[in-house]
């Protein structure tokens, strides 16, 4: 899982028609993160009631990616899109680890890397990497303490609305209302465009939309065929539209790219508030396909192909590693990834074989599944593993947690659903893809085991809970998992 | 809700080739019933993973209707199908209600209107109007007591597997396995067809398929995209060909109309033994869309349109008139239906408008909703009503039974989802349809109340339960529902 940085970022954007310094050279960057969205909400991405007209635009025109992975939670997976790794590698504060994560000020963030080779980075929207709390213990862990040059807005997510609003290290406002917050996140991004016209820069906007509590602008509030779900979404890919105008207005289409991706999958506890993960299974907080797998497009003006799908498997994990090689930045040889640089994959046709098809399905702490290429083997497990810690709260509703009896196999390609397991039917798969398993809880780790390659910065206890959990062997788990009898039937959750 | 019933049958098969007699002027009649089957489980109505050629292809060659209602339950269904009203009109054995149905052996089924005018009547597959029961305590309960001139079949579902299959009277097998069934069933019905098709006849198939447990022949098990439940339809797609093909080989396609349907949403608390209702909302036992609209296509061969698709709003209720319409048959006078003759449907361009868009949303005995056009009004109700007696049982899984605060209205034209409630804005339409809802509560009663027109033949206390219910007045109940606070984030079952 090493990566290597060439010098890709000159081929991609090495026809750029102001090609006279290596600074104007490096590309921008442009992340925009939704909150909850889910696969399918998205008109690009099947649904048949969310209009999107700006977003499938850049998808028309540039790259859909319909294998592309978040982590099944907020938290991890704003650790994992900023530091390119699993969020169970990353150290936090106090070596424990959290469901969401309080990531250690000593974890090197994508704009540290940016700001090595001149980009100016600003956070735009939800930070979400603290703790998951609304101030700051540790002024480290503010975003202008992890690389970022600038910061506007909230610290975690919107559960009982906004109640507070930074602006760099100060709250700047508090309690105001979510339905106006696409629009000041909008104007907020079209300004550091502006402002940063001249030199590279990275805009990383995470907007708090469509996690609830949802709003809207009178604009688009009660517009959309999908209910306030639909508008916020509406919302947000109007605002889309105004970046790429920004862009065109300032000539900088052409260098600059567009990532737009969501965090995980449809919080469907939220009932009409929460998305679609349709034809996949599962939601938000689950490692089915659906909790995980997530819309990505990706657009650089004339310098991608047009209308390309692909199927390879990526994630957000990708982009540190990608987005550093486009920039011709370089990373500490002491920093191991697990993404991986997929320039190869945005200069070709949508495929590139030198690339390793392989994502692992964590849960907080938990690894429950493994993908490699159109495989993935599905570890056995109680309902509610008492490792997790939120697993046993009503309100999550994680109805797609349940029982896995055996390790299940299934094959993507055939079965996007996840419906037949074919575990029996091919023992040579499920060997190579345990044995994948057996690679990551020795890298990475799992709930009961502290990863070699995980890092933990301070002295002291690793992971207090690991000592109670190293009691069960994970080989008795694998193996002594009883479902209730029903589960024949395909009856769940018993 | 009286129908009145014309000489329409001689519009629509009076340019039928061998129009010699009275006799042969009369169509034929197949019902296609599937168990649990989703709105969105047929290539025809969206699913994009499971492959039903042999009907999408009725469904181009003939009418699909995107609004056509169930019951959200097996046995209430069958027994709104087969006396062409809901099922809380229909009278019971002991005058009680249950949620699996004991219909009363006075009342008049489809088959014995049939029978008066000519016609042979076959059931083939699943009964359940016998109270949910493997056995025949009241053997006028068997379908051969109840107008049909011959049963192959089971007395209930299957969902233990097939305990027990009849011939008419006896039992001719035991513990069969389910995955034959529907190889079986079609054997069953096209010897049926051959049999009669020099007579009028009505084919009533009603499979267990895809209810669980599951089954497939080998020719089908494990070739679909969607699992074993994929693999299931997919197998009745192939008895829907082998049906048709029979009637082009007897020469009797054109006088021959088939409706294949499905008995109520997709049981989605079978996990991935449950089908999908995308883009509703709700399943099986919820009076959302998904719950009780239902995928169906009815083809006549070249009698009827070539591929229209129609949002007028029907019902399995309206086949009973329209069939008896069809056949030229009357109805007795003293006999108020439910369900309306819609044979002008068929002859036009899939719109009447001398139909009324009329339908009440009920679960067991409790009135929760009705449709009148584009508009739905949603009543008041705790998450789990006491007088549904399975409300409380955690096997059902019936996430979408949530607590409903106060009326909510939804334009299914604009909100097909039910995503907006729009109450608010429209109190005229409010009053409108709660208006149908005081005519409903009157005229087929409420889990508190006896509806004037309700059937109930036998002397003694009519519907035991109603002096407990009749306590809480439903006024209150309207009025004073309290939900979690939680709830104005769309959080539901809290």
């Amino acid at each position: 899982m090493r990566i290597v940085l060439g010098v890709l970022g000159t081929i991609f954007f090495g026809c750029l028609p102001n090609n006279t310094s290596a600074q104007t050279n490096k590309p921008n960057f442009i992340i925009i993160l939704t909150d909850d969205q889910g696969y399918n909400d998205l008109g690009s991405f099947g649904s048949p009631l969310i209009r999107t007209p700006n977003i499938d635009k850049l998808a028309k025109e540039g790259l859909r990616l319909t294998s592309f992975y978040a982590q099944p939670i907020c938290g991890p997976s704003r650790t994992a899109l900023l530091t390119g790794s699993y969020p169970l590698r990353v150290a936090e504060v106090n070596n424990t680890k959290r469901s969401h994560p309080m990531v250690h000020p000593d974890e090197i963030l994508l704009p540290e890397i940016l700001k090595e080779v001149g980009y100016r980075s600003a956070c735009i929207g939800k930070w979400d990497i603290n703790g998951h709390k609304q101030d700051f213990e540790q002024e480290e862990l503010l975003p202008t303490r992890m690389g970022f040059d600038y910061w506007f807005g909230t610290p975690s997510s919107n559960d009982r609305g906004i109640n507070v609003v930074y602006r760099n290290e100060k709250i700047i406002a508090s309690k105001i209302t979510v339905d106006t917050i696409t629009q000041i996140y909008t104007s907020e991004a079209l300004e550091f465009i502006d402002k940063n016209k001249a030199n590279p820069f990275f805009l990383y906007l995470a907007h708090n939309m469509p996690h609830t509590r949802l709003g809207a602008s009178k604009e688009f509030k009660g517009k959309s065929k999908f209910g306030l779900y639909g508008d916020a979404i509406e919302e947000i890919d109007w605002s889309v539209g105004e970046i790429k105008q920004k862009l065109i207005d300032l000539g900088i289409e052409d260098k600059t790219i567009i990532v737009f991706t969501s965090d995980n999958g449809p919080w469907r506890a939220r009932g009409t508030h929460g998305g679609s993960s349709f034809p996949l299974r599962g939601n938000k907080i689950s490692t089915w396909e659906g909790g995980v797998r997530v819309p990505c497009v990706i657009w650089g003006g004339d310098n991608l192909k047009s209308g390309i799908v692909s199927d390879q498997v990526t994630s957000t994990m990708d982009l540190f590693p990608t987005f550093a090689s486009l920039a011709g930045a370089s990373l500490p040889d002491t920093l191991t990834l697990d993404g991986q640089d997929i320039t190869s994959l945005l200069v070709t046709n949508g495929r590139s074989s030198e690339l390793e098809e392989l994502y692992y399905y964590y849960v907080d702490t938990h690894l429950q599944a493994v993908r490699s290429g159109e495989w993935k083997l599905v570890l056995p497990r109680p309902r509610a593993p008492e490792w997790i810690p939120f697993a046993k709260k009503s309100l999550w509703r994680h109805e797609d947690m349940e029982a896995v009896r055996a390790m299940e196999l299934y094959n993507l390609k055939n079965d996007v659903g996840e419906r037949r397991d074919v575990a029996q039917d091919h023992p040579d798969i499920v060997q190579r893809l345990y044995e994948l398993i057996t690679n990551a809880r020795s890298e990475i780790g799992d709930y009961n085991i502290i990863g070699q390659g995980a890092r933990f910065y301070d002295n002291g206890e690793r992971r207090p809970d690991v000592k109670n959990w190293q009691s069960k062997s994970i080989d008795s788990i694998d193996r002594n998992i009883k479902l209730h009898p029903f589960y024949n039937d395909g009856a769940r959750n018993l």
